[in-house]
């Protein structure tokens, strides 16, 4: 197959991705040592990297490459069905992307970037000083110009649709709170179902922690020459090369699991991006070597903390290390148990699997009234603290643990957090396959078989890129459409083991 | 006055340095937490930067900029002489560095960064097992790329001196080896006259030496806020933004000292860095706001390094931490003696003030032989080792302690090595001239008087940027021409006290 044309469009890919990790680049030195100064040009160069970002991804002469491309491809001889679906998916992609990023003005995109740096900054100093009311003119700023994206993008979907597309591309309101309700009337009842065990206060330093952490990485099979580690106050994981790949990790004072837990999680998104597609057209630089919902992602980092670390059987095999580093626990069943306590609190990273539905359905609900211009921004703390009251049954005693604790709308995110949530029906349904094929996770545990899970969840899950949409990836793994039954059965199985 | 041109110059200049300390943040990141398997999609980013820089400060765009701020500049009523003076300054060396750039092929530029990640990557391998044969390949390649450039740049200067511009603008090997001569012959015989101290073998944990390292940045003043510390294999220092400090350390297993005072070292370039000027033409994107020469840099880093923390008043005041920390020495005296300890041995980095002037005359001939045709890089480990057992009575037992140990030429830079001992040169007359205006170093150190320092040396050095070259600096500051006295002087009164 002469394919001129298609090595063309890869060479012009390759360029924009090489511009795109730089970018994540520096939003990684950004967060896990920049020092606080180096923000105001930090900002510069991502108002300026998003810029030339935007012109290569809506210009032009990406269009003519896109069309030539295809133009080659569908008169060419290639007679292998699949890699031509899979190359005409990839064209179905970006012109997808193109379509969008073409609507949006280039100035606007400008504004945005540097809304975004400020409200990132001035998130940072709010919540250091517990007073919303630093960050309120940037968040209300941001909104706005999130709002005018929306609207320049589709008038079909709504905007606060139009924003959680490329999180969770396909995703509609009515979907998605027709898989949550099922959640939000199963929860409440669940948790008071729960028996409240009492939680001694105990901690680690920083150096057992970090220890502890780096056990987990090594027993997990973290490869060093792969994949770098650091602290950053919001942990994350970040994808800066074909073959390099980064985790964060934070010490929460008082939260002997934060970090431990935060590792298992970040390990968790950094596997699936480790097992995306990497040859020819479905490399790192096409739309098929990349991970295809943000929902998918937080499948397989949830996965990783809480069917792996919070499981009975981890607990048994890890103990011996908590213990090592003075933790004052008696046996195993007793880390089990803390680390899963069933009960409302503040803060959604440091959740329970089953209280954690309740803190997205909250964050979810309010992102959409922001976006839809139904809840002014200066009224949301008061409408946070009101809901966490009645769902969750606590009130946040100021704005630093109420609705300043997570980064994701200080960035513009809007249309991330219900990732969360579908990340962990997504986990559910496709343990049970996991399961079928490769016997109880608590006796993979028990043998240590991580690689024989990574395997398999490369071979069923993460190998798929985006040729699959989420949905499809569901239904083409486990058989089924997604559905909130195997999370709620999930839940309700661990509840009685504890109980 | 109507400053239209100079405005949309430096507009431009600003988004030519957005794009410059993004090539550094990559740099950073490279050398501070980058997995090894990331190098090769870095060089990817490296090559892309290098070759868009490369476009931009060598493009007709440029010329006709400047052209036209100049023209501004000249029918316009500034009638403020010294504003006016520095601004011409500033087009005459953008003029230079026009035209410098402007002779490379862009084919060249983009084959010399590849060639220099190539290069780095392959040192590092080499130096890991030791194995000069493994990065000899690429060396090689390195060696013929940067004699191209430099015939493709300059057909009066000598392919090494042409090289060697850009650290140290105006250099040339006559005036070098005139300057280098005096001090090649007085070494020799005051190593000879220095008494043996026998060290003896200890060394302090990581934790221990990470302290002693913040607590010396701690007491030298340093903002958290603007200056960011991490490990790298090599200890350097960087600007990442005009906010945007970083400096790096190294950990050396046996050595107590090494981290401790590459921190100091590396302080040093930062606070230069740190004091240049940052306002309208002279700031941060126009050569006024840069670092004049990487002699004068040297000379900052060694003054941090040797004058304050290996002087006698320092080991006073500094003691009780190292106690702290579980040092076996006996007293404060102890403490200075073993960080003066005068003895030729193998390695640039740790060597003493005396014999840290051989280090760089070995290295700065050879480089020149390597640059100009005159030896092959094969022979290098050869002629290197043989130059050691001349010049310094010891003779390296593997390549990894020899002629692997420094990063420079692996990264393709030649003609950098001079400044280290011009740097001494530079710091040891300058010094004289800060004693007199402020009293003695011992005292100012006994007295914590840093800011003091700083101060100084920003009024005098720091604040000029490249409104005037090394040479003229030295002049304006010290009322004389550079001269190699002030060093050997200092360094004779140094022995007799140690003695």
């Amino acid at each position: 197959m002469n394919e001129i044309a298609w090595n063309k469009l890869g060479a012009y890919l390759n360029e924009t991705q090489i511009l795109g990790s730089i970018q994540n680049t520096l939003y990684w030195d950004q967060n896990t040592i920049m020092p606080r100064e180096g923000a105001s040009w930090r900002a510069d160069q991502l108002t300026y990297l998003a810029k030339i970002l935007h012109e290569r991804t809506s210009s032009n002469v990406l269009s003519d490459l896109i069309i030539s491309a295809e133009t080659e491809l569908k008169g060419s001889n290639e007679v292998d069905e699949v890699q031509f679906k899979s190359k005409m998916k990839n064209i179905e992609l970006l012109k997808k992307e193109l379509d969008r990023q073409s609507r949006i003005d280039p100035v606007l995109v400008e504004h945005l970037a540097r809304a975004k740096s400020r409200g990132y900054e001035s998130w940072q100093q709010a919540k250091e000083n517990s007073e919303y009311k630093i960050f309120l003119p940037y968040f209300r700023e941001l909104i706005k110009l999130r709002i005018e994206e929306s609207k320049q993008i589709s008038n079909k979907l709504s905007p606060w649709e139009t924003l959680a597309q490329p999180y969770e591309p396909d995703i509609t309101k009515e979907w998605l709170f027709k898989i949550f309700n099922p959640i939000k009337e199963a929860i409440p009842s669940m948790l008071k179902s729960t028996k409240q065990v009492k939680k001694d206060k105990w901690d680690l330093d920083n150096n057992s922690q970090k220890y502890l952490s780096e056990k987990l990485l090594d027993v997990f099979g973290r490869d060093k020459n792969l994949v770098a580690v650091a602290e950053s106050p919001h942990p994350f994981s970040i994808t800066l090369g074909p073959r390099d790949f980064r985790v964060t990790t934070r010490i929460v004072k008082g939260e002997p699991f934060s970090s431990f837990l935060a590792t298992a999680h970040e390990w968790g998104h950094s596997v699936y991006e480790q097992g995306l597609p990497s040859q020819s057209h479905q490399w790192f630089a096409w739309p098929l070597g990349q991970a295809t919902s943000m929902a998918i992602h937080e499948s397989q980092s949830l996965f990783w903390e809480n069917r792996i670390v919070k499981s009975k059987a981890f607990s048994e095999s890890f103990f011996k290390f908590f213990i090592e580093k003075g933790c004052p626990l008696k046996n195993y069943e007793e880390l089990w148990k803390s680390m899963n306590i069933f009960k409302g609190g503040l803060n959604r990273v440091e959740a329970d699997e089953l209280s954690y539905g309740l803190h997205i359905l909250i964050r979810t609900e309010l992102e959409i009234e922001l976006i839809e211009g139904n809840l002014d921004p200066e009224d949301l703390p008061f409408e946070w603290n009101n809901m966490y009251e009645k769902l969750l049954g606590v009130k946040p005693p100021n704005d630093k643990l109420g609705c300043l604790q997570d980064v994701h709308w200080s960035e513009g995110a809007f249309g991330y957090f219900p990732s969360y949530l579908l990340g962990h029906l997504i986990s559910a349904q496709i343990t049970s396959k996991l399961e079928e094929d490769l016997g109880l996770i608590e006796n993979l545990i028990a043998n240590q078989s991580y690689k024989s899970i990574i395997d398999w969840l490369k071979e069923n899950v993460h190998k798929y890129g985006r040729s699959l949409n989420s949905m499809e990836l569901v239904k083409d793994v486990t058989k089924l459409e997604l559905s909130p039954n195997y999370f709620i059965s999930y839940l309700e199985k661990k509840i009685n083991l504890l109980n």
